[in-house]
């Protein structure tokens, strides 16, 4: 009798998906490793999160399902209510697709690398998680999708840690061609040229997810949205949690999508350092493809990311390095203000020059 | 090809969980169906909400693990940090459990009536959900118990709905007896004589969980505690959403749990009514047993409960009806302000005389 005998053995024999590291509260650093927007939420957003927080609000369960949250998302983006769901964090609403598709021995396919967490998602659920690799230049290879049999595929697009994002066109023709749900991870659609909500109408097993941790500047609220055929919504409304997003997220939410102007200034900020960076490193002998999402992926000279990782965080500035093979090459920059990008390459000049 | 045939079995043949009723906002109704607390949280408490809610930490992810929150309950509670897993709610909480210890087919086991959400994530998670009885004055039937075969066993302490307290020799009698974890529910527990914290230290396979939305009036704000062996917490851990706990909740629950004197009046207010309460209602014909909650569950003198219920609707209070045969003669009903007792004591009045 033990704790091991309790645990499910899926459960038993994995780790946990490790965050990238949070300095503690007060720690000085410049913090380039997890896509957070380097600007601040704006003010009408920031002041209708604190008029929500009054003490005959807290003491109230929250609305279930959002509902006035779904109905600002659908306007904001052309959509009905019934097509939204809310989530604590777009991480919820992955966890709530993998409930909703996939049971034990059930395969979930994904373009790889991508983010680490289908992973473990897959895991917990007991299904199998099964890789398949990009295209040249990031296209798709529907084919070996279909081949993997799929219970549920994820897409990121734009791709992390890459940045790049696969063609529409081929996002609507796996739609045709797989009988199963396809996720489009769309984290970091904002700081994109497009996005794939335009196909919506057409592919009922597509479902795209959003997340306000990026481009809205509320990582620290948890808020995701999915979006997707109404009758897909209704089931996954049954495994989400009775009241999954607070008060005040919920208050933030809506206040953020009736305010979606107010976020541009943001938003192309970031798309202007994000050229200027991919130049600057590009300069400097690093290779970089071209982002459509807020961070961008940088090999280095040498070709090992690891002791540059290292001497960064030595100098106060965090960036991801993941140890993966095909990564480990390369640091994951998120895109920082102008300051914060300025130090980082004052950084890695002094890096360079040992 | 069709959003049926996608959707796991077990998901699309079960009715989602049905909260309580919410009221529109600004809808003026007396609130006594969701055992909300109707006292205001303490000031120390909502400063420090509003305090968090800054752009600074909104645009950061919060921490992953609420190691502060954790510190911070362990001190309050008298254990260690490892100990601690916070959730998005106690439902959160639950839904680990689950996902940590109950596969396909396993048994989950609750002696009923009870929270009707273990039902509902079992089904989630393709295991099978067995009531057996609560003995006669709510003792706890071990050997129907551990004859079921559990994986995972709840225990709701004070029970919902009727609000009564089994033994805590009775708890720790049926953690020795059983080779599985077993989940004390403590929802209530604030309002109570006392609970089951002290059983921890000897029963590595007790796990008790407790809600920030009854005793601490932060229903709004999703929170809750897992408290449990470091092995076992360790693999909720592995389970639990990367960053499940947002930035204000975690203010909110650290400030709440350096302040637990703060909430004493109003938890003593609600005991108070509880038993005025409970006296008033026998006095016009009710059948209420002792509560250790903050509901009181009363059957009606005329042994159906739904026409009161509606009749109390259309007076403009909110109180619970469950129609499940054992429950549909009795009306669950939150303790509210001494007003607001006052007025559903004179609308019952109204309603009895016709």
């Amino acid at each position: 009798m033990g704790v091991a005998d309790w645990v499910r053995p899926e459960i038993g024999a994995m780790a946990g998906y490790q965050p990238g590291e949070q300095p503690a509260p007060g720690e000085r650093v410049i913090k380039l490793n997890t896509n957070e927007n380097p600007h601040p939420v704006p003010a009408e957003v920031l002041g209708a999160i604190r008029e929500a927080a009054a003490a005959e609000t807290l003491r109230r369960y929250p609305s279930p399902d959002a509902g006035a949250v779904r109905e600002s998302a659908a306007r904001a983006y052309g959509l009905a209510p019934d097509q939204v769901v809310v989530g604590n964090g777009s991480d919820d609403l992955l966890t709530m697709l993998l409930r909703t598709f996939v049971g034990p021995g059930a395969h979930v396919v994904a373009p790889a690398p991508t983010y680490s967490l289908y992973d473990t998602l897959t895991r917990i659920q007991g299904g199998t998680y099964r890789e398949v690799p990009w295209g040249v230049g990031g296209s798709l290879l529907t084919r070996a999708i279909t081949d993997a049999d799929p219970a549920l595929v994820f897409l990121t697009r734009p791709n992390a840690p890459f940045g790049f994002a696969c063609d529409l066109g081929q996002v609507a023709a796996l739609c045709r061609a797989v009988d199963a749900p396809v996720v489009l991870d769309e984290a970091y659609a904002d700081f994109a040229d497009d996005n794939g909500l335009g196909l919506l109408a057409e592919h009922p097993n597509l479902i795209v997810t959003r997340t306000f941790s990026k481009g809205f500047s509320l990582a620290g609220l948890r808020l995701g949205l999915g979006f997707a055929h109404p009758e897909v919504a209704e089931q996954l409304h049954k495994v989400r949690d009775s009241y999954n997003v607070d008060a005040l997220a919920q208050a933030g939410a809506k206040a953020a999508l009736d305010h979606l102007d107010a976020f541009r200034p943001n938003i192309e900020a970031v798309r202007q350092e994000r050229a200027r960076l991919t130049q600057a490193l590009r300069q400097r002998g690093f290779g970089v493809a071209d982002s459509q999402a807020n961070f961008v992926f940088a090999r280095v000279p040498d070709g090992d990311g690891a002791p540059w990782y290292r001497a960064l965080k030595e100098r106060g500035i965090l960036v991801r390095h993941f140890p993966a093979e095909e990564l480990a090459e390369g640091l994951r920059i998120s895109v920082g203000t102008a300051e914060e990008n300025d130090t980082l390459l004052t950084a890695l000049d002094a890096i360079a020059e040992g």
